[in-house]
């Protein structure tokens, strides 16, 4: 199996969990992909010394030129985020022909034409899933996942602090300084909020998309870019009365040659999925001329998410590097975790039942008791109308309830008399 | 340039709309993506003779050996659909060293696991993205997107034609019957929608979905499968009275090393996402362990949709196959569609405009004034409160503006005496 050597810089809250991630899976990654993650050195200012004496095999460097020269490095993940030196890095990694996994948004939107040429010419990867979206992968979708459809359009909820606060004003109609220091306090915020909600780090998030998606390369200066600072909960209020919400949302349009790019809260239907985006999610919708919209949605930021994103550029660029052909099935198809299968009678789930029954007296007392009998517990029930003559719908809801518990029930009560349809129940899910 | 040459057998639908793809964009994909698709050879049993006339170079044969044969050709286009002869026609793809791209999910659902096998021992793929929601890329986001992750619980509206019935007898109260039919007439429904409603679809996408997501290749026979034929228009009011929705979904959830899998109706919150998903939509919401939850919507149904999805594995394998190092931007990162960028100014749409006014008489009218002689129309004025010592909310929204007037007239009002605060004004996208 080819081994895939690792130097990472940067051992922040994304590098532990990236190293945490490479490490717990490692036989995981060998049996699925075929290619052997290994972390060779890794790097960073200062080390937590209770973090070092885990490291083990792996060394220790305060000098991420070590990491750069060293020709055993198939791939530099660099880490540490802000323009200098990550920029240096991920350029002395591909001149040293080492292939670059990097999550940092500010050099990819300013640099990203000139890396994406020196990678070209060095016939090396660089790979930036993490940038935008954090693990939900939005930029393979635009990248790979629709290939050779042209983008019309491509609105996002990028940036999870300005979405929770706007969240929170509109649920729990807080002003914007409380949703401020509520986002603070749950860690969604920095101390410092400014790039966040100033919209800035969406207009950088935004040139990286429209660079993938319309092949444009933009000066996040020419991206016009308004924060959510000047929103107030009444304008949610009043938004919500004519069946709208507001978003920051990061947009660009093409329309005939010419592409337009903003950044700026906007009012939506709230009939819209986007509108269903809450908290700290992000999504991205994509105007695609083929596919059609397609739309992405989840966690955008946070420790295991962004790790997520690096782990699977490394698995990916291992796998390409190795040159294994691969289904997608795994680079085997064996079933790696002999997983078993739950028998349906074993399943339990919440139940909607309703019955047709006529709206005599006892009726409900034995249906009751027979649900009683099977251990089905019943959290609410109410008979929809009242008729002397016809059969009446009555409508259960259960608690808990094993299917093969429920089936034998109900084959019961719609064997009463008093039962005129068979019996409708439906599954319920807590998604 | 590498070419890519392509076999390819069914001439229906989504093969014409494959055609239609790799001919209008030959010279944007050489540019984007760096390899050259050709058409080599099309079989099907019927021709229409128009469409004979406009394949040019293309050869045309009615014998599918014929492809199978050429060792010209590096991958076979299996959109027949159906068991056989599809799986004979894939088999001798692979053991005549061929890639294969294919729609198919009757066998890749049922034969899957024996053809990852043989092409992981012939070195050649499979690519399959068209086989669940078309083009939608849940094929890819699992495999690929989200390498790395397990997933614990994955939840999917996989079929269009039961996701549109249900939409329309919530909506628009429409009886199953009659929401039947109106799919039919739409197109949405085939004239015997059987294995659509009866979920028999979903369950063979689901089984797909667990090969990859959950490493185990089921049987289609068991998963419990139930459709949407007993559910009534009642049932959907019932669930909206408490807050909730029914939707037919694909379910497969792991807990500890066991797994349950089933496709029936399933009431969930109208709050969750999902719930958004309406009409002929698609989605499938993947419960991830290091990712978090990520949501995929879109269109998994229709000709181009389905077209886009084929098109896109055989961009993605003629990249694999001519071995091109290949950063996400494109082969080469120019700028290919050498678009211009619209300026703020000259960007329209329709706003929603706050005021701080001093309720009193003429206000409003030199407001109106100064938006109309900026050429902003108004679409709505509503006084939010009244007062007539403070300043009082007045919410307008304008029909479709340009930036650069609205600008210009808010600088005006901002400056009259009776406005009291700045003004605010949020920008309207229709999605």
């Amino acid at each position: 199996m080819r081994r895939f050597t690792i130097g990472l810089i940067g051992l922040g809250t994304v590098g532990s969990g990236v190293i945490q991630l490479i490490r717990s899976r490692h036989r995981y990654v060998q049996d699925k992909y075929g290619v052997d993650l290994q972390i060779k050195t890794v790097c960073d200012l200062k080390i937590d010394p209770k973090f070092k004496r885990t490291l083990g095999q792996t060394a220790y460097t305060k000098d991420f030129r070590t990491i750069l020269n060293d020709p055993e490095i198939d791939v530099v993940t660099e880490l540490i985020g802000g323009h200098h030196p990550a920029l240096e890095i991920i350029q002395g990694a591909l001149k040293n022909s080492k292939h670059v996994v990097t999550a940092n948004k500010a050099v990819i939107s300013n640099c990203g034409r000139e890396l994406f040429r020196l990678a070209h010419k060095m016939e090396r990867g660089i790979y930036f899933e993490t940038a935008v979206l954090a693990g939900v992968p939005i930029i393979k979708t635009i990248a790979e996942g629709i290939a050779g459809n042209r983008y019309n359009g491509l609105y996002g909820i990028v940036n999870g602090t300005c979405n929770y606060i706007l969240s929170e004003m509109e649920t729990n109609k807080l002003g914007f300084n409380e949703a401020v220091k509520l986002a603070q306090a749950k860690g969604y915020a920095e101390s410092d909020p400014t790039l966040d909600i100033n919209g800035m780090d969406s207009a950088h998030k935004l040139a990286i998309l429209v660079s993938l998606a319309m092949g444009k390369f933009l000066r996040v200066q020419d991206i016009h870019t308004e924060g959510i600072t000047h929103i107030s909960k009444e304008d949610l209020y009043y938004a919500d009365e004519m069946g709208l919400t507001i978003k920051l949302l990061a947009i660009a349009k093409k329309k005939g040659q010419v592409i337009e790019v903003r950044v700026h809260p906007t009012l939506i239907s709230r009939k819209h999925p986007l509108a269903s985006v809450k908290g700290v999610n992000n999504a991205v919708l994509l105007e695609a001329d083929a596919v059609g919209d397609v739309l992405l949605v989840g966690q955008g930021a946070g420790q295991m998410s962004a790790a997520s994103g690096v782990f699977s550029d490394l698995i990916n660029l291992a796998i390409a590097n190795a040159d294994t052909d691969r289904t997608w099935i795994g680079d085997n198809p064996v079933e790696i975790e002999q997983l078993g299968l739950r028998s349906m009678d074993e399943i339990e789930t919440e139940f909607y039942i309703r019955l047709m029954v006529l709206d005599r007296p006892g009726v409900l007392s034995r249906i009751t008791g027979i649900l009683g009998k099977y251990g089905i517990s019943i959290a609410s029930v109410t008979q929809k109308a009242v008729s002397k003559n016809t059969a009446v719908p009555l409508v259960m809801l259960t608690h808990s309830a094993k299917e093969r518990a429920v089936r034998l029930a109900l084959k019961k009560i719609g064997q009463l008399k008093a039962v005129k349809a068979r019996p409708v129940a439906i599954r319920m899910e807590e998604l």
